[in-house]
């Protein structure tokens, strides 16, 4: 069934589900604080029209939030004061506890889905949008049972249709193992980015002898700093520790290497290469 | 013109070497200290015969050391005491300063050439290897005015058979440089292995909730124990300082979040957004 889809914010994840659900038939209303992205929206085809947010609320059976989590709250809070019975608002940001905290009195709670795609790239803003993002990719539906199961089947046959497989958790839970699965590898890109910035003064230097490892694990340096300080504020509490293990696991090898230990460097090492059971390619 | 070509160590970077020369209409002699790693190399065809290192000596034009760098000083000492004076040794090791300068007084120093494949994968074995690997990739050759002319010219004509870009450095310059650009981001990798194998002690929230980024800076952590043990210990004089400054970005970082400093957050973050200069795709 066609429905018609509103969008606040356009840019990487926003502007590939506009894309994506263009493609399955829907009518797209777009709407971004940035009117450059509005404007880049409307060119690259990611969106049918950009409308204000009162209008969308008029129009849409479904309005996907897509900005920086820390201004989420309030946007979806306004949406929730003014929506319908029927109308469904899905939050697609990357920390749930606090958003499923803060809305959890509100009297339209049940019209308000806390979803989580973990899809994106190290790229930012609507040129990065791209129509197969989500397919295949986990998306993790948080505190599922605050929300009306007209919300959840609502929300279920868009995600069908984006080919995302499902997963349910509690938004706690959520956050604390995204830190360590997601979050903290931002941290340790962006860091690394700094470090080898800080020493390589000549860039012909990293372009020689930088291979496929280094742009690896630096790419995500690349990543929005807006978007990743509000994710790093908003998960501060669980970020923090999984910092803090992971400073505590680099001492460790460090020491090994200082003190000549190879035993003890290869059998860490040895321990780290476990990873390959859950990463296979 | 086709050549006699002896590999020593046949995983990742020999047995690649091994599949590029045969595709490049070489004789490819092999030989390696682990019986299984032998007959797989066979087995693949990444070489056309396995023999002893004394045999290669007498058939080989060429022979390259593909060990970890800890057990490669002594082979290519040895190879250097019973070459003549048209056969060439060349090491693919990623580290150089040592090696350079351990085998500066011998007397048949310039039949040997110090180079380094900016090239590789996270995987490692005969099974590993690609016959692409190497193409179109940097490859540095170290203290080039040691090596004969004759050496080196014999050893661009292979680089240039394997479609590779040379660049030239010295030892001491190329290992400093090193230990920022690569092997930094495998330790980091290893300590963000051991960090998440530490605390998620259910695999299948990894599994759920790993997306790209993850698997981009974790994937180094699948790396070879025993070739990463080499290298690290063998730079370690430049390695050190680099898991220190990691370190010290890594607690600013933290300390900002802890701090609720948004601003310098920010600020950071764009700075090693400039990464994206380097790092282009």
């Amino acid at each position: 069934m066609r429905k018609n889809i509103g969008i606040i914010g356009l840019g990487l994840i926003g502007g590939s589900l506009g894309l994506a659900l263009k493609n399955n038939n829907h009518k797209v209303y777009g709407c971004d604080i940035d009117s450059n992205h509005n404007k880049k929206a409307l060119e690259l085809n990611l969106v049918d029209k950009v409308v204000s947010i009162d209008l969308m609320l008029q129009l849409c059976d479904v309005i996907f939030v897509s900005t920086p989590t820390k201004t989420s709250i309030n946007i979806i809070s306004n949406l929730l004061d003014n929506v319908n019975e029927k109308q469904v608002v899905i939050d697609v940001g990357s920390t749930k506890s606090k958003i499923c905290k803060e809305l959890k009195p509100h009297k339209n709670r049940k019209n308000f889905v806390a979803a989580h795609p973990i899809a994106g790239t190290e790229n930012s803003g609507p040129e990065a949008a791209v129509a197969e993002l989500f397919t295949a990719k986990k998306i993790v539906i948080c505190n599922k049972d605050e929300s009306s199961s007209k919300a959840i089947a609502s929300t279920l046959s868009l995600f069908e249709q984006l080919k995302c497989d499902v997963v349910y958790m509690e938004a706690d839970e959520h956050d604390k193992h995204l830190a360590y699965i997601s979050h903290l590898s931002h941290i340790c890109s962006f860091a690394l980015g700094l470090t080898v910035l800080d020493i390589e003064k000549d860039e012909q230097n990293i372009f020689n002898l930088a291979g496929s490892g280094f742009s690896s694990t630096a790419r995500l340096a690349k990543s929005s700093p807006a978007m990743w300080e509000s994710i790093t504020m908003q998960n501060k509490e669980n970020l923090l520790p999984a910092i803090e293990s992971y400073i505590k696991h680099l001492n460790q090898l460090k020491k090994d290497i200082e003190d000549n230990n190879s035993y003890d460097l290869i059998e860490k090492m040895k321990k780290a290469n476990e990873i390959r059971k859950i990463i296979k390619n």
